[in-house]
């Protein structure tokens, strides 16, 4: 091993935010060298997946997942490369994906990684499409929405990571599909290249009721709802009898420093007959190798296309997190570590 | 036919309130006996359905029933005896249900109507336990609750038509059952006649969230919502993970005049992966006789009692409903005509 392989940066949380993190929440430390143990893997970070839901863990409040600790190096998925194996199931070489430290090495037990066939697709997609967030929008829109064909399928957070497989699955399914994102960049790119029928950018509509009305014109029977706030009171008002709601984030209120109030959404459910189920993915975790599978081949079928923001080197982490909740990322925002 | 019969009195809905009704709002007319033509029976209606969901029809705007029209008489459950028939279905002396007008006496199709059996029970529970309350109870605890053993369900309004039938179901289940209601009257009534393990009186509780915690030991698996607003809020900030919300009413909220506001529930339905579905019963007409005949074996074996508050004279139909919303009814709220 060479010397300059010999120190291990990482990324460590030294500050719980109220609101909005910035970047003095976070700190770049180096430490030594992990020490696999037998049966356990050394593994090189390639790849660092920024996600929505990490900031739940940043407070120190129960949540679905336990919070992150103070002082200690954050977590997440990450795609590494195997540098040395005590396994019998990992070789040098190998790629595998974990929920692992936000960090340059990192020893894992055989039982937290699973590997990644590179020839697939790039080895990034096991943290976007062919990974969680790919999962999240299969098992969402699939087993809660049930879509059928010709029914309208509103999906908000539409140009991030879940979005764009929601959109692009839901055309599958021979749905219309109407995507809500922050930029005429990305509405643009929800039509043109992910088929998209209609994209709103919420930020340029003066009434974003009046335009979904428009664009939606047989109400909604399915809103995946990645963002909450106001943005889903203005859909919720749309919805058809019998409409299916997956409730899969509400990033705009995950910096609420208060219970956020909103109108109330009973009698809008009751008098449609409507669902509304919140989810997340690890309750499919008995059917992810069939969901994976299956988003395999619609990748390789070229129906199902991935768009990646990858952001370089693990000192930019931080500046990656903190700009999803500025809308800024177009698709799975990833952390390209070496 | 004898002179006094040939008079036909009926509640007529002469202004739509804005907030809660008032007498003024109805109006007891006289018009010809209905006369009944070919097929048709002529009933004479001996029990009146006074019901919460008839305060939308009030309204003249849509939801999931068409609104009553000004200056006709108004509509709801009814049972009557038939005494005229031109019917090969139906005989003089036969007791029938349906959804008729609130008048001594209705002319109904054969279609409009169907048999009431006197054996099982009286025949004034074709409008409560054995009628739609008790359907709405039936269905919307078991296909939408799903209620398991030693599960704890939480039931609003639980001393209405719909939440004692609710209550007693669950306890049929193997479940801990805490209802919540408006009177001590009606709490001692639910825990000493009925079976609940807990019963609070909401106006009674200083702090309503802390006495439901008292209650909730386990948290709330299933809430069976009647009322909607603040109520709701108490419970759902208890519940598990995997909790159901079946959203059969929302009475607190019907003679609201702007749309409520309140704490946003989405966060947490997400973080708990709970269910929350709106339903009318009419969505399960296909499975009304199999709910009806399971319902009727429990009354008959004594598992299932009913209570119904009985409010003489068709000229009382109104004050009836309008007490409906001061939750001055335990049980099932009916008015007998003759």
């Amino acid at each position: 091993m060479t010397v300059q392989q010999q120190i291990n940066r990482q990324i460590i949380l030294v500050k719980r935010p109220t609101g909005i993190p910035d970047e003095s929440c976070f700190k770049l430390a180096t430490t030594a060298m992990p020490q696999p143990v037998s049966g356990q893997v050394l593994l090189r970070t390639r790849f660092l997946s920024v996600d929505p839901y990490m900031r739940g863990r940043i407070n120190d409040r129960k949540s679905y997942v336990a919070p992150f600790q103070l002082n200690e190096v954050l977590n997440g998925g990450v795609v590494g490369e195997v540098v040395e194996s005590d396994s019998n199931e990992f070789a040098r070489g190998d790629f595998v994906v974990g929920n692992l430290g936000w960090q340059d090495y990192f020893s894992a037990d055989e039982k937290e990684i699973r590997k990644v066939n590179p020839d697939i697709a790039p080895v990034s997609t096991a943290l976007g499409v062919l990974g969680m967030p790919g999962l999240t929008a299969y098992f969402g829109l699939l087993d809660i929405g049930q879509p059928m064909q010709n029914e309208t399928v509103v999906v908000s957070g539409a140009a991030g990571a879940v979005g764009t497989v929601v959109g692009q699955i839901a055309k599958i399914h021979g749905c219309r599909v109407v995507g809500i994102a922050g930029s005429d960049k990305k509405t643009k790119y929800l039509i043109d290249e992910l088929g998209f029928d209609a994209a709103i950018n919420y930020r340029a509509a003066p009434n974003l009721g009046v335009v979904l009305k428009d664009s939606c014109p047989n109400g909604v029977d399915i809103y995946f709802d990645n963002v909450g706030g106001e943005i889903s009171d203005a859909v919720i008002s749309l919805i058809n009898n019998n409409a299916r709601i997956p409730l899969c984030g509400q990033i705009s209120l995950y910096n609420e420093t208060q219970i956020p109030t909103g109108p109330r959404i009973q009698p809008q459910l009751l008098t449609h007959s409507a669902l509304m189920k919140g989810f997340i993915v690890r309750n499919y975790a008995d059917r992810f190798d069939k969901g994976i599978r299956q988003l395999a081949v619609w990748v390789q079928e070229k129906k199902l296309k991935y768009v990646e923001n990858v952001v370089d080197g693990l000192e930019n982490a931080p500046k990656a997190f903190i700009g999803l909740f500025a809308g800024e990322n177009l698709g799975k925002q990833l952390v390209k570590v070496s």
